[in-house]
This record gives structure tokens, C-alpha cells and sequence, in this order.
């Protein structure tokens, strides 16, 4: 494996290749374009293409997760909507709708590619942990509604922004908009009555 | 164009040849391979691949029109619960999943290819509307929550359907689950409160 300035350099190569060639298109050459390193170099660290983009997702859900981690509030309800907050917030950098592209052509992969197939559904795990976790911490504090439905409120989350993602793709519709939709179904849906959370 | 038996029979052959080959991979000889035409009269209906998948679209267009237009109920809420099983429901035979991979792979060519992106967008208009006329009635009859808000709910509905799709593709999540947290979300979020509906 790669030194670790050498891995951050290769992962950041990989983004802006994915992103400049889409995933279908995206060659190891291209990668080492974007890179310090050469091509044969790039060979030595990841013997194939798929290799490195395994290695990408990776280091994607690494990032993920420590954005997830980030996230603060003093309450559930707080940590609720720093998490759409987290999820559905544009890169700081970039060309976001390309690189989710990119993403999206890597999930219709998921049928016949089982090592992507893995590393996508780490990313549910680690999402839909992360949510259920602050759903039934709410629900203990009295924050949300007694009855909810911990674990398919978390997956219904997982689903929308799955949703999100894919229809900013495939018809550029902002996924801004689907956060304020779900910042209201919180405040509909999953919050305590009123006086309730008193 | 073809005449209308023939553009079924193309159709079809379409739609099988997309099953089996995927949509980055499948070519006009396999298509002609899945109909009752030669290569030859394939291109003579059809000058290039990305003609007959936007006739495709079309086609699967109506047919998903079509769909919306047989829901029947009494209610709104009944309506509303017929359209998500509609939209839900698996395809009556085949390889549901390798065809909705196809459909995958088409969304994300969305930020490269305007004829796909129009006809992508032209699904969302279908779609948003049929549930946007079922909430308004919903709401206009008491059914439903005098303050819904009838836009973004029916927007939801599709970044919802839209994340089924894609986790269905991505990790092999069956859609029924998310039918299931839908006609609960209609329940809990769409359904005016008890005693305000009778």
C-alpha cells in the first residue's frame, strides 16, 4: 500500500479523474494525470483500476463517517438536523454534480460488482446506525414521538437521500430542496406533539 | 416510424436486450438478436442506438401513464394508496432488477445527454402531477391534512420512489420495504388528524 501523503495524493487524483472522465470512461492513466506519482507507480500501489476505486470508496466512507462523527447538538433533535445538514451540504470544492455522477454510475454497478456492492452498503450501515442512534436517543429524551419507528424512520431517511442524489443526477433537481423537505417531515413526522417534549 | 406492431415487437426486444446486456453494453445487433427484424430494418426505423432507447423511453413513458391512470378508488387516500402500489409493484414478469439497472445506468447519463434528461424529467412531471391531483382532492374533501403542503409532499413521493429504485440497484434492498414506510408516512403525515376527517 501507499505512504499516507502518497494515498491522500492518489485519492485526490482519483476525484478530479472521476469527476473530468465519469467512471465508465476513467482510465489509470488519467489518474496518474491528475497525481504526483506516474502511471507505473500507480500500478505498483493498485495492480488494477478496480483496485483503486475499491480503495476510493473506502476512503469515501472514511470521510463519511467522519462527517457524521462531526456533527454536534446539544439535543437529538439538534444532531437530526446536523446530520441532513452533513449529508445533503455540497462539497466545499468542485464539481459536485459530476462526482455524483460518477457515484451513480458506481451504485448501477452494484449487480455484478460485489466488492462495490460491499463498500455501498457500509455506507448504509454506517448512515443508518448513525441516524438510529440519535432517533432513539430522542425518543428516550421524550424529544421525538414515543411510538416512532426507529429503524425504518432511519432507512426512510437513507432512501430519501438516496433519492436525492440520483434525481439531482439524472434531472439536476437541487437536493436542497429535498433537506427543507426533510427538515419539515421532522418537524411533522418525528417530533413530539405539542407539550409533549416538555 | 415503425408500424405498431412492429415497434412493439422492437419494443420488447428492447427491453429484453437491455435485461440481458445493460445499457453502457447493449448494441443494435443485440437488439435485432431479441426481435422478429433483421439489423438492417432495425436501422431503417431507427438510425442510431440513442434513437431507439429515446423511443423506448417514450414508450415506457406511456406505459407508466398508462399505469397512473388505472388507479382506482373511491377515496383519495384509497387513490393514494393505489399509486404507491402502482409505482411499487414489480413488473409482471422478467428481470425486474436488471432492467431497473438499465434505467439506472440511462439517469446517470442525465448530465450528458439532454434527450434522456428531457424524457427523465418528463417521468417527474407525470408522476408529481398524478399525486399532486390526488393530494389537492384529498385535502379539498377533509381526507387529508388541511395544511399539506400539495407540492413538495407529491415532490417527496418521487425523491422517495427514486431512492427505492436506486438502493433496489445499488445493495439489493427490496422496494416493498419502502412501499411499506410510504403507506406508513401517509398515515402518520398526510391523513388529517383523528375526527378531522369525518
Amino acid at each position: 500500500m501507499a505512504t499516507e501523503s502518497a494515498t491522500d495524493d492518489i485519492m485526490g487524483a482519483t476525484y478530479r479523474a472521476l469527476c473530468k472522465h465519469g467512471y465508465a470512461a476513467v482510465t489509470m492513466q488519467d489518474i496518474a494525470a491528475e497525481s504526483d506519482v506516474s502511471k507505473s507507480a500507480l500500478h505498483y500501489h493498485y495492480e488494477r483500476k478496480h483496485d483503486l476505486l475499491c480503495a476510493f470508496l473506502d476512503d469515501l466512507l472514511d470521510s463519511f463517517t467522519a462527517r457524521l462523527d462531526d456533527v454536534e447538538g446539544e439535543t437529538a433533535h439538534e444532531r437530526l438536523l446536523g446530520t441532513i445538514d452533513a449529508v445533503f451540504k455540497p462539497s466545499e470544492e468542485g464539481p459536485n454534480r459530476e462526482f455524483k455522477t460518477a457515484i451513480l454510475e458506481m451504485k448501477a454497478q452494484g449487480p455484478y460488482d460485489e466488492a462495490f456492492r460491499e463498500r455501498l452498503t457500509e455506507f448504509d450501515h454506517t448512515f443508518r446506525a448513525h441516524v438510529e442512534e440519535i432517533l432513539a436517543a430522542g425518543v428516550a429524551a421524550g424529544e421525538f414521538r414515543a411510538d416512532l419507528d426507529v429503524e425504518s424512520t432511519a432507512d426512510f431517511f437513507l432512501t430519501v437521500f438516496n433519492g436525492a442524489q440520483t434525481r439531482s443526477v439524472a434531472v439536476g433537481r437541487p437536493v436542497e430542496r429535498t433537506r427543507r423537505t426533510l427538515v419539515d417531515y421532522v418537524e411533522t413526522s418525528v417530533l413530539a406533539g405539542e407539550g409533549a417534549a416538555e
